[in-house]
């Protein structure tokens, strides 16, 4: 059997996905991922990050008094994985129990993006990717800010989607057990604002917390 | 500047913590993390997981098929990054937009456990760690499911947790900006059971699913 490209899914092939809408639709559902590349001579680092996704490249940002955030942007081959959580999977036995979950695995490199409109573009586009329609509703960077922030473009060479969906899998054998069996759906879940200690006096939670909190 | 050990967080070290409490209550607040390791020749892989705390070590668990499980348990260098997420923090400007989160990135290796006892263990400590007291209500893993069961020790080396609380930072400058400002709290929440499609009749839903839902 031939090795599979880097990718490819291995277990489980049939919650695979491969095409750009499925990995699309997954990375614009979410804003944290995680990072992961080799720093320190070869010592794999694996770290939280916010992105947002733009075409098949995803931004990221960092100080740029950041070691890691530069080591990034040398170039280094990198593995960004993004996960949504989106159900506990009841078995009638410990073995079947699982999650439900949509995730990628995408691999590629990152690279330095220094355009100050480019950056600023960016940055509106990470606070619309957390919270949509922010941006227009708060000060874009200036550019002192600008330039102390240090902006990467990560390609996405190739990528793959694994979901999980529906109920348990259980055993035929273990049909009677006496043991229900289902899911219990979950997803993040906004609560009331809570406006700041130094807020400016007289302004109402904003259009964009009250879409969140539903 | 000494180089900082990989443990150290470099950027706001306000946010760091280092001690064994603030790590293990992170840790037992979650129960997916993201591994990287290097596999197919230093290509960097990051992959979700399930995971339980046991002491200073995490288990983790996958096929005996799965290649990347293979090379993982080979001990090769290892990161672990379990990250949870508490709100959106809305600042008066786009750059100090920020979210509130508990995070910790562990480094070590992990080694297979093949101890029949123990993997039945571990089995059922994974199932408590997603759902408490889940694993008295089902079936303990019999002996072919332990044999198609790769369980791995990964022994924590060393680690650091941060963390972000708290209201937005907001330049001074922007003090008088009809900007609202302030935090979003975020959790997962749980939904409804959804009692599964060949459930065993006559079964309600467990004490364990009712508490999530609360």
């Amino acid at each position: 059997m031939p090795t599979p490209a880097r990718h490819e899914v291995r277990r489980v092939r049939q919650r695979a996905r491969y095409d750009a809408a499925s990995i699309h639709a997954i990375l614009d559902a979410a804003w944290l991922c995680h990072v992961a590349f080799a720093a320190d001579e070869g010592q794999p680092f694996v770290i939280p990050m916010l992105y947002a996704r733009d075409g098949d490249t995803l931004l990221l940002h960092g100080s740029i008094a950041s070691r890691l955030m530069r080591t990034l942007g040398d170039g280094v081959r990198a593995s960004i994985a993004v996960t949504l959580l989106d159900g506990l999977v009841f078995a009638r036995s410990h073995f079947h129990h699982s999650a439900n979950y949509r995730s990628v695995v995408a691999f590629g490199r990152a690279m330095p993006v220094t355009d100050a409109d480019e950056k600023a573009a960016a940055l509106a586009r990470f606070v619309d990717a957390m919270i949509p329609g922010r941006a227009a509703e708060s000060r874009a960077a200036d550019r002192n800010e600008l330039a102390a922030t240090m902006l990467l473009r990560f390609t996405i060479e190739d990528a793959s989607a694994k979901v999980r969906e529906g109920g348990p899998k259980d055993d035929p054998a273990d049909a009677a057990l006496p043991v229900w069996s289902g899911v219990v759906p979950m997803a993040l879940a906004y609560g009331e604002p809570i406006v700041a200690d130094d807020a400016t006096p007289g302004v109402d939670a904003p259009a964009s917390a009250r879409r969140l909190v539903g």
